[in-house]
């Protein structure tokens, strides 16, 4: 996986979560990603694909940190996990996969993103199985911590 | 959606389990999803996209469904859910979507997939929030019922 594909998530992670909240957002270090679980209470997924690499994003918050965003984007407290919430994540998981498909497609490379699925709940394991490796990304703001994992493998013509 | 597009999905997911299981495989009535919950105990997720449409296909078991395949796939008794069934609904759900883009792909519409995502565990929620509709898609085996959803949405370019 090339950094740059990692780099174009990592800076459209951070501004769509700081345009979104007018918070920082503080990237940690990518890493290899070794254990299957994904431990947050709400998490989107979306496919991006081309015709030479397949990938899957997956972005999962910690409910204080997804409470916290959502009460800024709402502009209201918001206190728990409600339809509205798993659609917020649902719009912030495509407007991300979105930015980093803007970023990614030049010349003849043309990406195309799925339809996001948006996954809540305690006690659940959410693991990528692609035939590539998964990276994650941790990122902070002052409500919590959230990561974005990037799933992808290239694609043998 | 294209009842074509829906029928490729109701042929190859009936095929492949039949071919893995050896098992017969009962198709329902495709309908109109209106619920925002999915409530099998192990669920894969797969993009597919072409430059025409974004969709995401679910695949999701019951316990002694998906226990009943991963039994027949696998020659001996499997009594409960361990990371090697989540690998085998993610080969699955895999399979059901390469088939089904294999069908799909014609002429100068040509489809790529995603890389399958697993999620397991109880009392979770999975919802599609992709800008067209929802057509679940029920299943039987004797070992018990599972579901395949497709959301799709058309692209305006």
């Amino acid at each position: 996986m090339k950094a740059e594909f990692i780099n174009s998530f990592i800076t459209v992670t951070t501004n769509v979560i700081e345009t979104m909240t007018s918070v920082s957002v503080v990237a940690g270090k990518p890493q290899l990603k070794t254990t299957r679980s994904t431990s947050g209470i709400v998490t989107g997924v979306i496919g991006l694909t081309s015709d030479h690499l397949a990938a899957t994003i997956v972005l999962s918050f910690e409910e204080s940190t997804i409470l916290g965003i959502v009460t800024a984007m709402f502009g209201e407290p918001i206190t728990s996990i409600t339809p509205e919430v798993c659609d917020a994540v649902g719009e912030l998981t495509n407007m991300i996969c979105g930015g980093a498909k803007g970023q990614l497609t030049r010349g003849e490379t043309k990406f195309n993103m799925a339809t996001p699925t948006v996954i809540s709940g305690k006690n659940l394991e959410i693991s990528q199985l692609g035939k590539g490796p998964t990276i994650t990304i941790p990122f902070s703001i002052p409500a919590g911590p959230f990561t974005l994992e990037v799933c992808s493998a290239e694609i043998k013509q």
